[in-house]
């Protein structure tokens, strides 16, 4: 386990706030001096704190949101341009798989309290929440294309079928930004919440489903992921190999792309 | 086949009118009294009048609707709250099931003229309905969070994709209403209709199908549902085993909700 | 390959204008006499132009677009009418094969620019189309119900799937007419341009793709594709046999619709 997110300890740093209430258990991204960004530390509190909430007979609901004006930047690119340097030891990359296996997995309804910027995992991330509310200051962008990379987190699939396959390609082709109007008017989005509520609109809709019997609304999800998982975990696998076959490539490895980015 | 829809012999009951001209079969649900609901005598006098529509050559088209102030309320709860608590028969909930077959199965355009109340299957009927018209008073509810039981009729698949996966999250997990401007803009419908006008509405674009050549409309039905088919099935055969788990846990069976629910 | 494409060599004739800058290919159907009607000529001229832009290096993305005032009236009914009485010889609708045989494959991001009518394949090709920007002049419409044959170009499964069921089932089983707003709206089309710009509007997005890193792109498309293409075989396969089918049935066989609506 020493090397499962790095050399460090990830969890003895501080990333998120987690708060447990009437069997919702909010996990709020608390990194705001770097916009939320994610990096091992981060990857691992979000993990064990999702992990935790499926093993909590007492969590029937989980919210993710993020402390100060942005919800997430996304993966660190300081830590990914370590990686795409091949400095990033041997569990490089495994926070966010392990991530991922969790949000895929996570069979209790999931929402996300959204405002200011979702970057990368910050929007591709959505593409697994079952209800997504925005505050109007939302804006959301998948840099993917003009950072020379290929999707992530199975968004090649799962953005096509939310938002449609043309405002998925404006995203993932174009890397155009979406505001909060465009969010919901896509599909990634449930509504709108007017400047400065949207945490507290994402928690009474939470509160509402965690009103209803654990069971019940535990297999409702469960019945919802069944039908798309093997899909979700297919287009994982194409992307984790397009990405490994990318980073390996001298010619393609976005290593020099990424530093750039880090500059401007 | 004695015991196909319970003991009764449920089509000697009056249920649904069916009315049919000029190629299009009007089958109205007739049991406003209860707000149309599905009862063992429903269910099969619906059963038997698709069924019928899909064997008569003169039938090119098929619409539902209900007569009185609501589409449906779906199943009939004192029916349900018996079958809860054992108290069935061996045929209990075969009506549903063989009503969903001839549903899943039905390969001539199918069209809905919607008002009023459409509640459990009044809602999730609509997932396998090529046209839905509805009036402006036209509301909607899956209660199933809210008794406490798994979603029905592959609408753990097919509200996800037509209505998007946050829409249909708000109405399987969060039990929410939805009105005749959410079900256009969320894609379950295709249009709403000025009051009192939706009957004749769904006829006329029923009469328009009907008016093309029957071969073409069937093979375009066909191939449509040709593709989603095999998803719908196992989406079915997932619920199907999910209702049978719990109304088989003492923990889980809602009989209790049931009975609350016809109470309030 | 005598054969190919009928007994003519389809090549030598003027069908399209190809102007290839900066990395974006610019395939122009040009046949506005009969508003840019598919023949065996435009099939081969369009397939040739797309393959050689897959093969290209120095070709990111290709953009579709018709001269004079229709994008497309699809298949020329012409011929399609001697087909449909058997007088097609051997290579008979192999030029439509072969254009979606590379339309499904295209793995570079492709976008249209559409103005005026689209009929037919003018219509079932944008399914296949990542970007498709509509002049606030569009009207679109697929006329299989009425011609009496199946829908083609996979577009049981990729209308549903781009536009939602509804407006899917709009379209194919009752031939109405989609205009610019109406296909934004359900999908189809990202945005509507005012009128003369979409060319330029296209073009522009077009461009950006084209300043990003190209195996980036291309890996984006292809992940997406991925995703869909053996549903979009399947499809595909179930429409051709309906569609032999139908012709091989003297009492289904769209001959004498063809003519009859030639002549409208």
């Amino acid at each position: 386990m020493a090397d499962k997110w790095s050399a460090r300890d990830p969890l003895s740093v501080h990333r998120i706030d987690v708060e447990d209430a009437a069997g919702v258990r909010l996990i709020a991204f608390d990194r705001p001096e770097v916009r939320n960004a994610f990096d091992a530390a981060m990857y691992a509190a979000v993990t064990e704190a999702l992990a935790g909430a499926l093993e909590d007979g007492a969590t029937r609901v989980a919210v993710l949101t993020g402390r100060g004006p942005a919800f997430t930047s996304g993966q660190d690119l300081n830590e990914m341009a370590i990686i795409a340097s091949g400095g990033g030891g041997p569990g490089a990359g495994r926070g966010f798989r392990d991530l991922l296996d969790v949000v895929v997995g996570f069979d209790k309804p999931l929402l996300a309290a959204v405002h200011g910027v979702g970057m990368g995992l910050g929007f591709t991330l959505l593409g697994h929440v079952d209800l997504v509310l925005v505050d109007e200051d939302t804006r959301l962008r998948a840099p993917f294309a003009e950072l020379g990379v290929p999707p992530e987190a199975a968004s090649s699939l799962l953005l096509p079928e939310r938002m449609g396959w043309q405002r998925a390609a404006a995203a993932l082709l174009a890397s155009e930004w979406i505001d909060a109007e465009e969010a919901v008017r896509s599909g990634l989005a449930l509504r709108v919440c007017s400047a400065g509520t949207v945490v507290t609109e994402t928690m009474e809709l939470a509160g509402r489903i965690a009103s209803f019997a654990p069971h019940a609304t535990r297999e409702i999800k469960r019945l919802m992921l069944a039908a798309r998982r093997p899909d979700v975990i297919a287009a994982r696998a194409r992307e984790e190999s397009a990405f490994a076959a990318l980073f390996a490539d001298p010619g393609t490895n976005p290593g020099s792309q990424l530093t750039a980015g880090l500059e401007r």
